[in-house]
């Protein structure tokens, strides 16, 4: 069950959504570059990867979420359902360390 | 007990260093938009999602580390150890989420 | 859509394996008790607390992984998918934190 | 640098409200058993995992502040800091998986 693309592609709209979120993302790692740069205070510098993390995180929920809507959702009415959850599951082990 | 700035600038070999891992997780992130506009597999996404997650958390620890070993250090031998450690606590109750 | 019992009910088998491990973690739980008694150096009492986390988790992971096999993929075959997959990533998003 | 017991021991009042919190978390890990044992919904069963998780964490934190105030922080002082901040790290490196 090998794939390279999404079963479903996403509409502009939801490529629009998720690219603005990786967009800020980007300019926040550069942010902390420019913090480590100018010798900034290591608890703020803490802070900025904190708010990475989690922001990181939520892109990754909303990825999961809409793949499970997709394509598990799609697998299971096909009668493959158990080895896509098996897949999901060692990604969500791995996203969960 | 308000900072601004590291109580001791890193050298420009640690700065190196950092900046180096930092640029990395930037191209990451770039990667990842690339992935969406491509409409590729939502698996293949969250691996990468983790991927940056990981780098991310040991950046984290290695500032952590170098901020025990010298603002934490520097604030115990003055005998304002508590506070400090109080404050890197509340950043690391945050990151720990 | 309010659910007091599994869709599908674990077999005996299925249930002897989770509470075996689930006692194992409650044992762990009392070893950390007696450690702390026992005034044992932190960082001991910190490796057994980050063991505890681990197995938590292992049993998290496949508690989701038969919700999704049996009650999540249910509803997604009566067409209440959405539903089903919005109420676990609820769970999954305070798991991740 | 190898110990066995806390450089200062906990006082009976430290120690009561530790023990405290983890009895609470062996209570709870018995509770998921007997809903184990009940068939209870698996998104219960999850919230439940997730709430000793959390309560695991807060005793994690507590004793690792408690270890910086008290052992760390006394290996500074005796200019062993480095290597106590080591060991501390390769801990929280493991907690933050």
């Amino acid at each position: 069950m090998e794939h390279k693309y999404a079963v479903t592609p996403r509409s502009e709209e939801e490529k629009e959504k998720v690219l603005k979120r990786l967009k800020r993302i980007e300019g926040q790692v550069r942010g902390i570059q420019k913090m480590i740069e100018d010798d900034r205070y290591c608890i703020d510098i803490l802070i900025q990867i904190s708010a990475i993390e989690s922001a990181l995180k939520q892109v990754g929920f909303s990825v999961t979420e809409r793949h499970m809507n997709h394509c598990v959702s799609d697998a299971i009415r096909k009668g493959e359902g158990e080895e896509s959850i098996a897949e999901l599951m060692k990604v969500l082990r791995q996203f969960g360390k």
